[in-house]
């Protein structure tokens, strides 16, 4: 018996792009049984892998029952060049073998024409679960639902309902049954388990869980995963406001959608799209990119504002240009640390208008500590290294100035943005180092003026 | 029926602080129930969203049973801060009723003597759990396992396995039965659910599933994460090179570790250790964050250095010292977009040595582009501020050179890197920040000097 074997889409890149850069471009028949060996999260890893032409090839050789999987799997961007790509009959045959999830997660990207044609060909059930899921937003739970689940009347006895059961499919992660009463409502969950050692005269409705694990269709997956994490079971049962049974969302589907949080989280910081494809239209990626640029251009032309405010200073001392770098570095580098601690705190719920002010007195004094040290270091350093003391004292002031400044807005900044509902990780990385430059530049040439004019 | 309420610890942070500020400084009776009545992983984060002495007095209101379960799901530092604090009589009596799986965890900040009289006490079954999980590393599978999960020998009907189960408790998470063959070694997993459907007299190792969800416990819990996403089960068996069954890992396991995962990137990024405390001790925090500094210093060092080789050129033309910021700024920018690129390419296997000349190409040309659009801008932009063509075409011709070269680095620093075995997460965006700032003064001052001096 051996342990699993890990299918992997990555050494099938290279011999793809080989086989297809030689004059005849075809994949070897081994090439082609490898991938159509791969789970479809892996040809969908496979397909954003490769750029566009030998895409397009590996693509063709996934049927119209898989293309919905894979597709589900993929990041939009890639997505799009697939499916404007496709020929009209094929992605009218693969939009009608789409599965409610798929289709409602795929909505925007086929046409109108094809989603209704879909949906009305679904059953009633399947039907109702889309039309929920379109209810919601994207980062709701209703919007992720799965509607594969059993939900059993809350009036049987446990023998009635393991008869029921042996008779069904039991979808994935399925480790809880919901109940619902007469008029059709939620009525509470079954631990699978305790049917086992249950009697079977037992009414099913005593087996109920005292923890409800219901959640609600419109609050947001962050808060999900939390709870997920907490209450140790595979699936949660998702009801609306009037307790109507909606679906469930299960630990695979959070999971999911965690990973890719996190993922979205360091390409947002990077200005980047989530659905940033890797190998992109260089036209649409430089536009994309083009707006981030932008908007740091901006708070550069601060900074160098604020520098040119002391040209008359800089025309004299040119060892002042040369150090500009250390001042900025240093404060942006200090404020990072504290806006990166200030930013987890708030997402784990650690910080709140209660207790930041310890947290800025606190980073005010790491602040002052470190500015103290590294003043003196860097003052020494540049010191000698202009053979004129008052240098040293200047840079040094205005590092020390610097990383107090540093720490404060590190505490403030973050705190402000989530005050109006902006999300810190996004934006705060761009205000802070635009206030450290600037009062960097300000303290160490308006010293500079003062001392060695 | 009301859909599950999410107890927080947040609206208990200003009423235990303010409490504990007054003259008297007791908490309420309403503000203790409250603490009490929050789940262990609430009461964690409570805990570390207090600064010292509040913490310590919430921490003396939790019960021994409940120490250790809090205690695990808290950062080492707050960990630290409460053990160190407390009489040797408490640490006892908490170290005495610590489960497997917290002792496995707090193994290094309990006393070695504590540590061996729990594991004395332990049952045989729960020594082995222990003695298991030691013998990996923090980040490998067989580390975070659980030894609560039930194991059948295959030689019995499906009818005799479920008589038995019916006697047990089944832990959570359950959707698995693990086999054992006469040897004792893992032999395959049954579903749950498959159980339900099978005739009574069906062998059970005839249920056994086709694709077999048993991982290897020295395998990374990095790549467990993507196989629990694909394989759609809420745990898979654990097992050691000679398929002794070792444990099972859960994907409630696996979600906590994907979450500490992304938030420790976040952090490490910013130089910060993993466990850093909201609210340590000054001077411990003031130390470790001196040394990203230090770090950092360096590199302003060189870019300083860099600036100093065009002394004369900046002491005749002190505008290029005013829009410097802007060519440093740009460069970083644009670079650290590709870097981010790269480096999600990379941990989703989505790059590799086979298409990375590919990224490289569609990188400098998406860099050629946005240098040209910028360089137009910013050139005419400082053309007119200074009123002088010259200094606009200089730096114009800089910010085209650098966003090339930011590319290039972009995509180069990570793979190089990724080779040598260092995570590009943590120390790529320093590399490319000094790469781009040395790139981008030496092209702006170097071509200064020989068009405006």
């Amino acid at each position: 018996m051996e342990a699993t074997e890990i299918l992997s889409h990555e050494p099938l890149i290279d011999p793809i792009l080989s086989e297809l850069a030689e004059d005849n471009p075809v994949l070897t028949e081994a090439t082609q049984a490898a991938i159509l060996e791969l789970p479809s999260e892996d040809v969908a890893l496979l397909l954003e892998s490769l750029p566009g032409e030998p895409r397009l090839k590996v693509w063709a050789l996934i049927s119209a029952e898989e293309r919905g999987d894979v597709l589900f799997e993929m990041h939009d961007d890639a997505r799009r060049h697939l499916i404007n790509d496709m020929e009209e009959s094929d992605l009218r045959s693969m939009a009608a073998r789409l599965s409610p999830q798929e289709l409602v997660e795929l909505n925007e990207l086929i046409p109108p024409k094809l989603y209704s044609r879909r949906l009305k060909l679904m059953s009633l059930k399947e039907q109702t679960a889309v039309n929920t899921a379109m209810r919601f937003e994207d980062d709701q739970v209703g919007r992720n639902i799965d509607s594969d689940f059993i939900s059993i009347s809350e009036g049987l006895t446990s023998q009635q309902v393991m008869r029921l059961l042996r008779q069904w499919e039991f979808p994935s992660h399925t480790d809880l049954l919901c109940l619902v009463n007469e008029e059709g409502l939620y009525a509470g969950s079954v631990q699978l388990t305790d049917l086992f050692n249950a009697h079977p005269q037992q009414q099913i409705k005593d087996l109920k869980m005292e923890d409800d694990p219901a959640v609600r269709a419109d609050m947001q997956m962050s808060e999900i995963a939390d709870l997920s994490y907490q209450n140790h079971h595979a699936m949660m049962p998702v009801v609306d406001e009037a307790d109507h049974l909606l679906g469930r969302i299960t630990s695979q589907d959070i999971l999911g959608w965690v990973q890719t949080e996190a993922e979205n989280q360091l390409l947002q910081q990077a200005g980047l799209s989530e659905d940033e494809d890797l190998f992109a239209p260089v036209k649409r990626s430089a536009k994309r990119r083009a707006v981030w640029l932008g908007i740091n251009l901006c708070t550069a032309l601060l900074a160098s504002w604020t520098i040119g405010l002391f040209e008359a200073t800089l025309e004299q001392v040119v060892a002042l240009a040369i150090l500009m770098p250390i001042v900025a570095s240093m404060g942006g580098i200090a404020g990072s640390q504290t806006l990166t601690l200030a930013i987890r705190g708030l997402a784990l719920g650690n910080l709140s208008s209660s207790n930041a002010k310890i947290m800025f007195q606190k980073e005010i004094l790491v602040g002052l500590l470190n500015g103290i040290v590294w003043s003196l270091v860097i003052g020494i350093m540049a010191g000698f290294w202009f053979s004129q003391p008052a240098i040293g004292f200047v840079i040094g002031a205005a590092i020390l100035v610097n990383l107090i400044f540093a720490a404060m807005s590190g505490v403030i900044i973050p705190l402000v943005l989530d005050k109006f509902k902006i999300d810190p990780a996004l934006s705060g990385a761009v205000i802070l180092t635009t206030v450290t430059d600037v009062i960097g530049f300000f303290a160490f040439l308006g010293l500079g003026s003062l001392f060695l004019v």
